[in-house]
């Protein structure tokens, strides 16, 4: 039903703009050329390793940023050594710095690059925050980041769009977060899969284009490809503020442009809404939990980045004092966002009532630090809570709004934000944010000429590892199933972040020593052995590998002899990820069938080169149990090819 | 020499008024009462179990407080544990608890709880910092802090008083720090053992508490006993600035009084100095090293704590930029230092240079963060730089003054800062700073009543162990060398601090696998080995056990089989932690005999136990190379029946 060339909305015409190949129909693979890249620290050392191993002389998009923003702790030498290469690959590539300390990338990139009517994708799951702007943007894996900066398309399957028609406005202490959080408590965390989420309708209008940051962001928990928003009069606003006006295309559907599904929201009528421990998609209205004991809110991360995050907790706080025994931590995104909360009088608020001001950058969202102690209950702003994410293995997170957030630290327990009239007196604050922001480029590096990148050295110290080479796909497959796990498993769980592990991300052999942690530490060892007979399988539920793009999560269960998953379902950066590093990602025909399959079960795939390169549909004999599943496979031919050459960056040495 | 009734300096006023048993002759060991203590996370969760072990009911003294500010990083639970932890212990004792956030201890305590005239245990090395007040302050073992909260008097050995003659003033440039950089140039890191530095004379007039506190702190770094200032009029601007007037007493030294030992330090003559790696002693003027490229620097921790610390590094800095490639890291010393530096425009300064703000506390002071690359430079306001105590192991750390921090920050190489006027056409900045103080109690709770103390329970996460057991000791110890070291051994050394290691601080067990790990990583698994064939010996070189008071380095050993070690000399609060574990510290009464014995070599003390009791003498036979060295041993009575006891909490269980 997509109307090309008639009525377009507006990611058809993102999609449209930039088509090299394929057709826009729902599940047809498509490529895109891609205008912007964006990479962070803990993703970004294997991008820039994998464009070393691709042999790329310069990037050849219109801007690549590299932000320095999740390993910030520095906890021994790797840390700043990390800093370090990304900083001399910068200027080796031709690629911006963003330096530690500038900030988030999600809301730095937007305030200083994002350019309606243009593509990106970054190696972060959270990149479709960008969307916000009028931008196609998309988290993939790193490998595909580096092929993007190397000047080739990005495949997709062509997804649906699914029109959220928004009316009427969000009443006094509901905010966006409780926009996003309204379309998690419907849908959960595999409603967007296969689709991109287009906000439309007269409430748009009351929305900032810092407010659409938040539920651009948080669409990545609903599964979805993206989120876009139409660069409108907002947006125009937003750029003006940041002194990029020109910078501003009016990018709006058509009139009469339609959508693949339909949804409906009158702002209006939203509550405050909270996230239950341990999925994002586990919402209820805050009521239900209200007075359960907390002992630390954390607000910040790419989910509620913007000024009025920050500045209406400042507000609501002025003058009190944070609940004894409660530690209240806050994440400035960015040192510009940190200024003009400084410029405007809401650090010294935030610190004057007991605050916890940290560095700008991920923290906590990412486990950097701000653990919380076993079974306490921690509410936090950031978009995800999966299990073990916050660091602490037996943690209590809950995801909620700034002001439910702000609520909490005044009264130690969890509570509505709009009963703070009653309890404590406290008006809802009426802020005035600056129309100007202090923008600064100074910790942001330009890319070299090109006559000056090319006598640049990687600096690479002792904790930056090549990637490791992965042989082609075997035509047999014989192994157990060394590991099955059950539904949503994420990429957190696959493979940890957090303070003691990220470190390692640029050092597979070691990173691997973690994988699968969280669920089974045996897993790691046992894989490591399964190399010596021939690797090994891993049976999943749905939506297998949601959450974080970090690609590591393929690589290093491939790194451990990992040949194949099979699963109900996958989430679609992961899979695309097990795609680039070779393993081979196979759904089961029948979702019964998972049920029958147990972990130690000896599976047997033959003729698989071939049989895969024919068609979509094969079959897997269980010799434990004497069965035979039928599977399928989603591979496009490129796909396919990848894969039997063992990845991509073997299959693109070839071709 | 000690005028006892005649004319006192100030050190001997504090000693005279507090005195509960001994004579005022250096060498004797004299008892004093003790007003007040403090306590840090880092050390303190041992203390509150010792307190639990003692049975402790309520604190007896004057004033005690538990702050946390080391362990603020929190990769997992293990940090927020502790905090509830110790939260519990004070509101079960009736201590003072300073929650995470409030800021560092010493100047936290400077501002909130010094009173010139009182005396203080901490369990922590920098706890001199309050002789700025004009307080007799010092750094113990935790049990001594236990003891002393339980009202017990603290032992040590009467110290010389070394006067430190002050005259003229500090040019522009020039700040306190380098004052102490001077008496380190002077005497190295041995140069105060034994000693209580008083200064005194015109100069100290243009000294403000502050700058006093600068120098006090680090008078720890010259293995000194305790600093004190005198409670003069600098004091009483300084208490009227923290709105607590009411607390001031005058304490000068009287006219005519004498010191043991004299220094003449002339503030004019003073220049920016530097201390290069790896020790607080290696100093030199700043221009030797001038232009050594610099990759980080690090403004904070308790040696330069104050508010103009930070403000002058601000004013350099404002309008400018931090070097492209150079992190400038500011942690500041406390909640209201920041309050102070944010109302008076420092802080948007400071972030709008691009300092990375940090969250209050430590933080890379101990490890907890803040790790710079191998062999790249960090320059650090910071009281220490001993081999990887930035928690990167081949570090390469510099000691200074905030304003030759600021320089380099700018200029991203080593530079005297005197060079900023022709360099930046900056002037040396006249700081305005604010005669009131933003004093605010919020995050410091007080003790609960005794009625509500007693139904308090203690909050014991999975990360709290409990004490080990020691037994007593033996009458013949034969047994290995299985660890020799030279001189100026650093407990930082015997037991590493860091981002890694520091959690584990209530939970010897875990804890002792890092012990001595920086130098010689079997050390722990081979000591582990010796407890099966009756334990092992140390021997170490001169001022065995300088820097941080920590106890766990004399405990970890200890768990892990340590008998004794055999030493040239041993840094004063070591020592008295080594006996206070039942470990027996012995010195070699001809130094020359440290290099006759080698590691592996196997020692005989025999007839111990009626020996040590007997004399300070005893001999110590090599077996393996047929050769006797004769030893000394230091304790006096009390503390011999405590190591025959197995240390101090058997021995006050028994008695």
């Amino acid at each position: 039903m997509v109307n090309v060339g008639g009525a377009q909305n507006v990611a058809e015409k993102l999609i449209a703009s930039h088509l090299v190949s394929g057709e826009m129909r729902p599940g047809a693979e498509i490529a895109l050329q891609i205008d912007q890249t964006l990479t962070q620290d803990a993703t970004g050392t294997l991008v820039m390793l994998e464009l070393e191993a691709l042999g790329l002389d310069r990037a050849k998009t219109e801007v690549s940023v590299q932000y320095v923003d999740h390993n910030l702790l520095q906890a021994d030498n790797k840390n700043a050594e990390d800093h370090d290469f990304l900083r001399s690959a910068c200027r080796r590539f031709g690629i911006w710095f963003s330096k530690a300390g500038n900030g988030v990338s999600h809301p730095t990139h937007m305030q200083r690059f994002g350019i309606p009517g243009k593509t990106m994708v970054g190696s972060d799951s959270h990149t479709p925050a960008a969307g916000s702007l009028g931008m196609l943007a998309m988290g993939v894996g790193g490998l595909e980041v580096a092929t993007a900066i190397a000047g080739q398309p990005v495949s997709i399957r062509m997804p649906e769009i699914w029109g959220v028609h928004l009316t009427g406005a969000l009443p006094p202490w509901v905010s966006a977060k409780d926009v996003i959080l309204e379309m998690l408590r419907r849908h959960d965390v595999k409603g967007g899969v296969g689709r991109i989420i287009e906000y439309y309708g007269p409430g748009l209008a009351t929305l900032t284009a810092m407010d659409r940051h938040v539920i651009a962001n948080m669409g990545a928990e609903l599964g979805a490809t993206t989120t876009v928003f139409p660069a409108d009069e907002q947006v125009r606003t937003f750029l003006q503020a940041e002194q990029r006006e020109s910078d501003f295309v009016e990018l709006l559907a058509d009139a009469g442009a339609s959508y693949d599904v339909y949804e409906e929201i009158d702002l209006s009528t939203l509550i405050p809404l909270i996230a239950l421990p341990s999925s994002p998609g586990k919402v209820v209205p805050v009521t239900e939990v209200a007075g359960r004991p907390v002992e630390q809110v954390v607000i910040g991360s790419s989910a509620n980045p913007g000024l009025r995050d920050f500045a209406i907790v400042g507000a609501i706080l002025k003058g009190r004092q944070t609940y004894p025994g409660l530690s209240l931590d806050v994440n400035p995104s960015s040192r510009q966002i940190l200024q003009d909360l400084t410029l405007m009088g809401a650090t010294l608020d935030l610190v004057a009532a007991g605050a916890r001001l940290h560095q700008s950058g991920c923290m906590g969202c990412i486990g950097m630090g701000q653990a919380p102690a076993v079974g306490r209950i921690s509410l936090r702003t950031m978009p995800r809570n999966f299990p073990g994410r916050s660091g602490t293995r037996e943690d209590s997170v809950y995801l909620c709004s700034p002001e439910t957030g702000a609520a909490a630290a005044l009264t130690g327990v969890i509570t509505d934000p709009r009963n703070l009239p009653g309890l404590l007196d406290i008006d809802y604050p009426e802020l005035v944010l600056p129309t100007v922001s202090s923008v600064n480029l100074a910790m942001l590096e330009a890319p070299l000429s090109a006559e000056e990148s090319a006598g640049v050295e990687l600096v690479k110290g002792s904790n930056i590892s090549s990637l490791p080479d992965f042989d082609p796909l075997a035509n047999r497959i014989e192994a157990p199933v060394l590991l099955k796990v059950g539904d949503n498993i994420s990429t957190d769980e696959i493979l940890p972040a957090g303070a003691v592990v990220l470190p390692y991300r640029s050092n597979i052999p070691k990173l691997a020593e973690f994988t699968y942690y969280m669920l089974d530490e045996t897993y790691a060892s046992r894989a490591v052995e399964s190399r010596d007979w021939g690797g090994h399988i891993i049976v999943g539920g749905a939506n297998y590998g949601q959450g974080s793009s970090r690609e590591h999560a393929a690589i290093t269960p491939r790194f451990l002899g990992l040949h194949a998953v099979i699963a109900v379902s996958f989430a679609r950066i992961h899979w695309q990820n097990l795609a680039n590093f070779g393993v081979l990602a196979l759904e089961f025909a029948d979702a019964a069938d998972h049920e029958r399959v147990q972990q130690g079960d000896i599976l047997v795939l033959d003729d698989l080169r071939e049989t895969i390169a024919r068609s979509g549909v094969l079959t897997v004999h269980n010799s434990t149990r004497d069965e035979d599943y039928p599977l399928t496979h989603r591979l496009s031919p490129r796909q396919v090819q990848m894969v039997l050459d063992g990845g991509l960056i073997p299959w693109l040495r070839r071709s």
